[in-house]
């Protein structure tokens, strides 16, 4: 890996060097380099063994130099191991984006940062990598890593609203206003009276825009003579444990409860584990609506109300917007529409006028 | 990211110049590049700028020049995502590598390959990438996984036997052989006589070592009276799809199946479902056996009589054999020990003799 020196000078292998001593054309290389369409298996094994002989790429990563790109997209998710894991959206967004770049025939590397430590660690990687650009996700205020990859020079869009910073950090998201407004909206049609609200963590849109567009609404339709209201509004981490943590506490708190929304489904989980060890039933008792449509929304007990994120089309919309950074350093904010999604957690099978 | 030029030669900035630049020692500098430990917020940031205003970095990858490390290890899982976030085996090695990796001030990039293209792109990010070295996992021989990676010159360790490569390849895996044999034993023990094997895919341990030995343990179990043998060898594909249909298959087939072993506990789970299906009852009619000890075997509805793969050890190991293999040239294999985990799923109420 480390190239010839002559004279305490770097001798750099060029691209015809490769291409020599493989016994191809040049063009032949920089497909090879480009991906490998259309180069035989013949072909690409020699060409791996000049790049390797000559130190080519790791040398002077030539490609680079010439193209000014490598192809490669960095997906940094600043949370632990454990975390990522255990929250459904981010195996979407996984899925959903490396399809979007592999249409492009580019590649995604997944770094996982969680505390400073790794977050330190993912801005060398970044500095040094020579990747294209980056897509984040939970980003920690305190892990700094926004600040961390702008440092490296590292074009960026970051998955969801980046609290605070919206006219610096360029951005696409579900739109999480409308998405609370809808769901405000449909509890209050069903009866719901006293309403609780589990939030995001501070720093995340679930934590911010979501309970803030939510009590907004309620307040509005309170205004036009709905008898609901917000009693109480608390912040999870959007762990189930913390749904239904929060929620036990909130119904020995104020047992008038009678209808909770939390701000992403695994939160929404908690809370019906919480409602039903108190003796109420979702949604016999009490309304439950969540936020994200995450995978077993559907399917788990009972079909959550939910408000639906588009992955998908958010992953696409991320891919296009680091692009066109990436091409002009054009900052995109993208808001992707949402949609409500009503179930049983909403809908007692009498109807709201009978609960 | 485009380095500056003069005369058509790149003009290499040196440490020394981001620096000075930066208003530190070449020290601190250095530090910073090394994960930055002991660096001040502040100095972090004017080196940060001076690295991108140099283009320090992006131009000579001169750390890696400096050191021979770029301090960061490409974990290359050939699976698609949606297999990736299936399997919670894949979670086990990412989160315990990713903390062995982390205790050495080392960095991890996942990449999922998963088919011909994305391998291919994973074999360019590691040419281009400068990462020291390379843990896969699932790599199936169509993609060509190994050969790219060693053509890239990048040190490799494999997670698990690399079937029939084994002189090639460094690897770190649990004992495949005798855990079979352990769970073959145990179940002649518990009564079994008609045993079926749903295996691996036929390029993985799984497929190979774990029904080959226990399909051995057994026949040798019968030389020594045992009125137990093999009746039916399937290969899955490791999801509880396939564990499912082919059990469902093998019992139309074999009414008289009074055991199972799967090769792990994902299709030993579809086992289960299938014997329920048919109107049998596990454990009662039916002993099913894993292989993993994944997340969920003793959680999950009956807890299952498994072979225990430590996740935790096999990732130091796997650390500590890339160490080895980057620092010195050195191919170490390593067998990691197993154990048997007997739970219900083989143990009937009444004990083997009530069946």
């Amino acid at each position: 890996m480390v190239p010839e020196r002559s004279g305490g000078r770097t001798k750099r292998p060029t691209i015809s060097e490769v291409a020599r001593r493989a016994g191809v054309s040049t063009g032949t290389v920089s497909r090879y380099l480009n991906g490998g369409h259309w180069v035989s298996p013949e072909s690409s094994k020699a060409i791996s063994r000049a790049v390797r002989e000559t130190g080519y790429v790791a040398n002077s990563t030539a490609r680079q130099l010439r193209t000014g790109r490598s192809g490669t997209v960095a997906f940094v998710v600043d949370e632990s191991p454990a975390r990522f894991f255990e929250d459904p959206n981010f195996e979407a967004l996984v899925i959903e984006a490396g399809q979007a770049l592999a249409a492009r025939d580019q590649s995604m590397v997944l770094l996982l940062a969680g505390d400073e430590d790794s977050a330190k660690r993912a801005e060398t990687f970044l500095l040094t990598s020579g990747v294209d650009g980056a897509v984040t996700a939970s980003a920690q205020p305190e892990h700094h890593l926004f600040e961390r990859i702008q440092a490296a020079g590292i074009p960026l869009v970051n998955v969801g609203s980046p609290a605070g910073l919206e006219e610096r950090i360029a951005f696409v998201a579900a739109d999480d206003r409308e998405g609370a407004r809808l769901m405000a909206r449909h509890l209050v049609d069903q009866g719901a009276r006293k309403i609780a609200v589990i939030a995001g963590p501070a720093h995340s849109p679930g934590g911010i825009l979501r309970p803030d567009a939510f009590t907004g609404a309620v307040d509005k339709a309170a205004g036009e003579g709905a008898p609901a209201r917000v009693v109480v509004v608390r912040h999870g981490d959007y762990t189930v444990a913390s749904g239904k943590e929060l929620a036990s506490r909130m119904l020995a708190e104020h047992p008038g409860i009678d209808a909770f929304f939390a701000a992403n489904d695994r939160m929404a989980r908690g809370v019906i584990e919480a409602v039903r060890a108190s003796g109420r039933s979702v949604p016999g008792d009490v309304l439950v609506g969540g936020f994200d449509d995450s995978a077993g929304a559907d399917t788990e007990d009972p079909p959550l109300t939910t408000v639906r994120q588009d992955f998908r089309r958010i992953a696409k919309e991320l891919v296009d917007a680091l692009g066109k950074q990436i091409d002009g350093g054009v900052r995109t904010n993208v808001v992707v529409p949402v949609e409500l999604m009503v179930r049983e957690s909403t809908t007692p099978p009498g109807g709201a006028d009978e609960r």
